[in-house]
């Protein structure tokens, strides 16, 4: 199945746009599962066991595996996905984008190593960058277009023409760079008027929205910018605000409160 | 010692502006060396073994040995290499870049996970994604700017009122990035060009410069485009040209054939 497909079929079983993040700070990981052999593992497969029914999908974030030397705990982290919530996809976060040699290499690393169904991409080094990536027909590529954070502004906003640079890397990307059907962009959820002229020029394609939760984007605004005519087309990420719900031994079920919160705060306004 | 400090010593010392690239290509790689119990680090040991006297960095890129499960390997090359050459410089090519708390764990596999003197670092996403990096005044970052790939054109040569995105990126970074003095830029050996106007706007600026060897750049026309007036200012990377010049057993001393004729090519057009 593909990946468009398996998130449209994750987007009707949950019910939900709410993707949440796995980013396992070490600092912030509750203190008693610090004695556990595979502490990070534990704690995602935690948060994952109490949100599972509320998802449309998971994205963790690989930085935060590699910061540790834990890559050993991601690929434990997507077996137990893959094989546990097998109709769930998993986005894995990592940003990556070379020349073709080496994207293949990468994309390599995201679908075969770690088992994602889908992998973020910087676009900035061109199609040819992202073709190795592309090419898994089945496998989603979530291209960075429009971020959340204050810097987005320095490069994407750049104007050409009075066409902002980020309205363009959306057309590029859903005129040419979308053959296979399999791209899916990010916009920052604190920009919802970007979101809805993002929406106009990309039609059905996927958001994956950050800036939810501790980055503070209102989920009402943003919501009714950017989903699809059906009420679909967002993945809304939401990370700290879920994992770290709560520090102590409830943190998983504090997780859930705040996931089926988020859940239902996002389908209120939902066509 | 900062890593411009590191890296204007090592240009004297081996007399070199030439950076070999650590890409080991599993499928390139010498058949007797893969009976070995860490092939990918013998690999790279042996070429590094016949070549650091000609080299003014080495440049592992993270992609091959993520796409082989190979980290444990990684980190034996720059432990190596920190051990036995402390005086070269090593670049991680690993082209991250992500939102401020992310950057910063990307920040920490590089500079403390593996020990790299300098990354290199996609600027998309602007000067907050970069800060994490930045803020470890010791250390390169090398950001992406004009990149080799024939895609580089998709979004690098936008124009913004007559100036080129990559134009616009150099100056960012020239005038508000490098406020710790260690910044770099990539700059593709395919468009010398470009290359010239780049050194224009960025004075001694180092440059990190992909595309010589397998991408077919030109030598003479990077080197006199590119030099600072004191003839250094570039770390021109071969990677596939160099490490496989021969399949054989004979590997190690035909990449040092081939970085010599490289490194003395490069020589005869310098100021």
């Amino acid at each position: 199945m593909s990946f468009i497909n398996k998130l449209e079929a994750a987007w009707d079983k949950a019910d939900s746009l709410l993707c949440v993040g796995l980013d396992p700070n070490w600092s912030k990981i509750p203190e008693h599962l610090k004695e556990e052999s595979e502490p990070i593992f534990e704690f995602c497969k935690a948060i994952i066991d109490a949100t599972h029914d509320l998802v449309c999908a998971y994205k963790p974030q690989i930085a935060y595996f590699a910061a540790l030397e834990a890559e050993s705990q991601l690929q434990k982290v997507m077996n137990y996905l893959n094989e546990t919530y097998p109709h769930i996809p998993i986005i894995l976060d990592s940003k990556r984008g070379d020349i073709g040699s080496t994207a293949a290499m990468y994309a390599k690393e995201a679908f075969e190593r770690f088992g994602a169904d889908a992998v973020t991409v910087n676009p900035y080094m061109g199609q040819d960058s992202a073709e190795p990536f592309l090419s898994y027909a089945d496998k989603g590529v979530v291209l960075l277009c429009r971020t959340s954070n204050a810097g987005a502004q320095d490069i994407q906003d750049l104007e050409v023409d009075g066409t902002p640079v980020y309205e363009l890397v959306a057309k590029m990307i859903s005129e040419q760079w979308n053959t296979n059907n399999n791209c899916c962009i990010v916009v920052g959820a604190t920009w919802p008027q970007q979101m809805q002229r993002l929406r106009e020029i990309t039609g059905d394609m996927p958001f994956l929205v950050p800036g939810v939760g501790a980055q503070g984007g209102d989920v009402k605004a943003l919501v009714e910018a950017g989903q699809t005519q059906n009420g679909r087309g967002l993945m809304i990420n939401s990370s700290r605000a879920v994992l770290y719900a709560d520090s102590g031994t409830g943190y998983a079920m504090a997780a859930r409160g705040v996931a089926l919160e988020t859940r239902d705060l996002i389908n209120q306004y939902r066509r």
